[in-house]
């Protein structure tokens, strides 16, 4: 460790477990941690337990600490560092976590949507570090996003933009749980993919995926699909290809209407890798208009199982 | 006339005519002729017709000219004021326009392309006066459109974004001139929609549709259907719902994505009027995330036929 290098502490709050990290300027992980969030306690009991896991972390350690970050989930005022609305986090409404945190460590506290934050993430330590404008894609249980332009977030009139996820590829498609339909959420996001997998192997009996879940359906998943894909199962990898093909359509239909070219896909089913890529790549280039086509580009996220520590920490290194 | 007001030359270069103006500060049109493109004879013939058009709008004039704007189809680079690409307008591949237009007559020149155009129009001077954010759709032979965001035009990366023709609402939809399916524009566009009622319309015999194209299917048109829907025709007004919720779909998506709520529609099938407005509002209000429902404003266009003119004049008073 240099002595001269920067760090922030990133806090990561998610509905069920709140990680807690020390990065480096350069985006190392010096030390982190993972506690229960108890969501279920209500905002006063999650914040204590934010306070608990920021003191633990910053015991003894020996980091030119800049600030701290905090991604969270749902809608928040990165002004007044305020949580206005966290549908996954019982009884948070406009709960001023900000300014709580600063005022009991002082340092500078730097409060943000998770999604623009493993945006943010990407672009002051990952896949975006070179790259002026993209789309960050995150593939998890929703899908996720985050509009950067010329290295800074888009965040539309009240700050909600970015929400990708909801981009609808069929308007008479499933239903989405956002009330909307054929949003690419109720595809790619991860319960949908699963409920559409078990109602589909019965249709193909002699995939490999039965035996990797044991003939019991509740062991469906992405990492299961990724596995019988590997050992070059046709449902499987049609799954996959599938997969790519509407978000491809979801994406080419934002990047006519952005003249943005460079997506960035980070999250779990993001795992599916290559034959994923290969197939939202070419249905995005076979899609949008065609001045843009030479110009797509789709990579893989580079912070990975850290995206959320880590997204958190850019804050403090990111000039709004 | 206020002799202190200021005046903008505008031109709006379309692909069978150019129309050119002269436009006060405050969007009043004082002056204005149409002459025929010429296009097929090429660039510099239409150039040639472009001068000789100012020329004749210039003559005599008694106004306090500030600049020239000219709206122009395709591409452009606004900074060097070149026509990149104009898929209308043969053999335009970066034609210095504004270059030559600023040494023929010495006045500033701004060029733009006309959908931004007709965007910053309705900003300037139209039902955008007030507004800080939205998206202007313009409906004509194609579907365009201007993402303004906080008073300034959002170009992308190289200049293309608005296309807002091009965002899907059904991957596997019909097939769009642009290479790809279930853009909005291969449903609302002029051309796809009159084709649509014309295979259609022979399921409903009944329709006053029938006596109003004189049985011609020939004589189908936007307007046609509008004075069937007036005088209460079934088939007519199903269409311009059915449209509504079309377009809903579309810009549900985009709110969704850019935060952005309110939406100017002009355009010739925008004469579609109220029920036109209303389908499309109750579907984005339908489609998009719990918290933008409230703020979902759709209006009508204000410059409507002299969007062109207006539109071009009003480059001239906007701060870039």
């Amino acid at each position: 460790m240099a002595k001269t290098e920067k760090y922030a502490v990133g806090v990561d709050l998610g509905g069920t477990n709140i990680k807690i990290g020390i990065v480096s300027e350069k985006g190392n992980l010096v030390k982190h941690i993972s506690i229960k969030t108890d969501a279920d306690a209500g905002p006063k009991k999650v914040i204590a337990n934010i306070i608990k896991g920021i003191e633990l972390i910053l015991e003894k350690n020996k980091y030119k600490i800049q600030g701290i970050g905090i991604g969270c989930p749902g809608v928040v005022s990165i002004k007044k560092g305020i949580v206005e609305n966290a549908p996954n986090l019982p009884g948070w409404k406009n709960v001023k976590l900000g300014p709580i945190i600063k005022e009991k460590f002082g340092y500078k506290v730097h409060l943000e949507n998770d999604a623009n934050g493993a945006a943010i993430g990407e672009l002051i330590f990952g896949a975006g570090k070179k790259i002026d404008s993209f789309i960050m894609v995150t593939l998890g249980t929703g899908v996720g996003g985050g509009i950067v332009f010329n290295k800074k977030i888009f965040r539309g009139e009240f700050g909600a933009a970015g929400e990708i996820g909801h981009i609808s590829i069929d308007m008479n498609g499933p239903k989405c749980n956002c009330g909307s339909t054929g949003c690419i959420e109720a595809y790619a996001g991860n319960s949908y993919l699963k409920e559409q997998i078990r109602s589909e192997l019965k249709n193909y009996p002699d995939s490999k995926v039965w035996q990797l879940i044991e003939n019991d359906l509740s062991k469906v998943s992405p990492r299961i699909i990724q596995a019988a894909a590997e050992r070059k199962d046709v449902y499987a990898k049609f799954v996959i290809e599938r997969m790519g093909k509407q978000l491809g359509a979801a994406l080419a239909s934002l990047s006519n209407l952005l003249d943005i070219s460079t997506f960035i896909i980070g999250g779990g089913v993001a795992g599916f890798g290559k034959p994923l890529f290969d197939s939202t790549r070419l249905t995005i280039s076979e899609r949008v208009l065609l001045p843009l086509r030479p110009r797509v580009l789709v990579i893989p996220a580079k912070l990975q199982n850290e995206a959320g520590i880590k997204g958190a920490s850019s804050l403090v290194f990111y000039n709004n």
